[in-house]
């Protein structure tokens, strides 16, 4: 059985370029007892994967070079050896940038068949939904009338976040780059007000976003979700409100830069505001996963939560489409449909 | 009935100045009922004080130019018109930086007579040692075993800090300036490390300083208690372990800085090790002080905890004692005994 993959085929230094990748051919075996033999039909990027692909530790191992690339994938049971899938069966896990995977029965999970299209599993009811809910509810323990702050709000994890805070009754100020995606909070999302950080550059540019949030935050910042890092958090600060609760999702702004990450200590706000910041990894809620999926799920079917995602067709765009979520060119989940 | 008082002459611009203070003389009246009327014995001079006399909100209203500046102090009881104080007693409170002060008897407490000298009520039992206990205990979550590392060790709060973690049976990194401070936190507080900022300068502080860090803890750091802020904070950032918590309880090497603090921004650590970073003001554990005097009380009894303080002698010496704690003048709690 043939499958192509997608390599790393050097370690990206600053921005990925399409020559960081290679994509292969190879035999795979026919499942083994207990494995399924999995036909990709779409592949998740995440801008997380970038920090999988420098050398050395992050939160989780790097790829090495020549390995193929993982993410969360939607595929179709071709052969199964699993007893509880067969044929036909949609499922989701964590697998290879490949037109074709085998893997274990046990590390995969039956897409509902209720929600369409099956992608969904990759944005509200995946990873990037369960990150948000588990942020808000969790880390930054969201309550009804405060006034939430989402960055990349147009993004997976962001979109999501900004909905989840607006079913609890919070106010929910979403930033985000150009008049698209502004204008889609608004517009289809609802939400309270927003800020564009394209329209707030230069040199004086925390300045500005600084003034920005001040008026979109006219009673300051209770929770602040952030997704990018940057000059975008920099400038919240000067708005938190006492005890004010940071969640650190990611820092997409940062993730390509070959520096130290310099700018504005938020230290002095947090000591001021008696605030508290803290990073979270999605996979340390593993066990509670099925509690927010069904509670996710609920949403969507009751009209209350939207599933957004920018498709790119072809299996062998991946790495296009990956790179293009570090200039904020998907609004909501970037997904690869594999034709 | 005339006493003597230091007002706020002027706001300090950067670095505060003799001429930011003005001794005068005032009439005071005669204690009305319910008052006290207290002679003092020692004030107490605080870093945090700075925050007050800035123009703006800090978490403490500001000083108003021409008033007289209010901190903790040791005193002795005049003249009584407060039932259960009389004549001698020894008391501490929150009041004037003056000669006498006339107060009302229930903001005031009374000191336990069996630990000398009297101004421990300002260093381990007063504000510093509950900040101290608070900051560790609660915010950062301590156990044993864990590697706390403490800046401004030498300070009143630090010391306390390293002190707690000690018997907390924790491995303690000091960071401190200079040989003397070192020594003692060494050879005195017995400290499992210490760290000098003073020999760790230049243009490459933060590598020399994040060099020294990594050898100072060879298994990461745990809790990192921070009073001072800056490129030291910087420097302890490249070595925090997953789940490491981050007590902001100052950040004095800001407090005369009149532009925003800028450098290494620590949301990027944060995220990947899912650690917290939190500021916290002792004023909201009023309700527990009880509790933790008790405790604190106790260490010093059995002799596993020490006061140490430096003593500026002469009321009028109190703005300089002051201004020397930006210069880490001090070892311990700095205190003005009033002849």
């Amino acid at each position: 059985m043939l499958t192509k993959q997608i390599v790393l085929a050097s370690r990206p230094s600053g921005m990925p370029t399409l020559e960081n990748f290679e994509i292969v051919e190879k035999e795979i075996p026919a499942p083994s007892d207990q494995q399924v033999l999995l036909r990709t039909l779409y592949i998740s990027v995440d801008p997380y994967l970038r920090g999988r692909m420098r050398e050395g530790k992050s939160y989780v191992p790097p790829f090495e070079v020549g390995q193929v690339i993982e993410s969360a994938v939607v595929g179709e049971v071709v052969d199964s050896r699993y007893p509880s899938l067969e044929k036909g069966d949609l499922v989701t896990g964590m697998m290879g940038w490949a037109t074709y995977n085998v893997t274990e029965g046990s590390s995969i999970f039956t897409l509902e068949d209720s929600l369409q299209p099956p992608s969904i599993a990759l944005g509200v009811l995946g990873i990037p939904g369960l990150t948000a809910y588990f942020g808000l509810l969790d880390i930054a323990k969201i309550h009804s009338g405060e006034t939430v702050v989402v960055s990349g709000a147009a993004g997976a994890v962001g979109m999501t976040a900004c909905q989840i805070a607006k079913i609890k009754g919070c106010r929910v100020v979403g930033i985000a780059g150009g008049e698209e995606k502004t204008r889609y909070l608004k517009d289809v999302l609802r939400v309270d007000a927003v800020v564009d950080y394209k329209s707030h550059t230069g040199v004086d540019a925390l300045d500005k976003m600084r003034r920005a949030l001040q008026e979109a935050c006219p009673k300051g910042v209770d929770v602040y979700f952030d997704n990018v890092g940057g000059v975008t958090s920099d400038a919240v600060m000067f708005s938190i409100n006492n005890g004010a609760r940071i969640a650190l999702c990611g820092q997409i702004s940062m993730y390509n830069s070959q520096e130290l990450d310099t700018g504005l200590r938020p230290q002095p706000f947090l000591l001021v505001k008696t605030a508290t910041m803290q990073g979270f990894l999605i996979t340390h809620y593993f066990a509670r996963f099925g509690e927010a999926r069904e509670e996710l799920a609920g949403w969507m079917k009751s009209g209350e939560l939207r599933h957004e995602e920018t498709v790119t067709e072809g299996f062998e765009n991946t790495p296009a489409a990956f790179i293009g979520l570090f200039s904020g060119n998907n609004l909501g989940k970037q997904v690869v449909k594999v034709l």
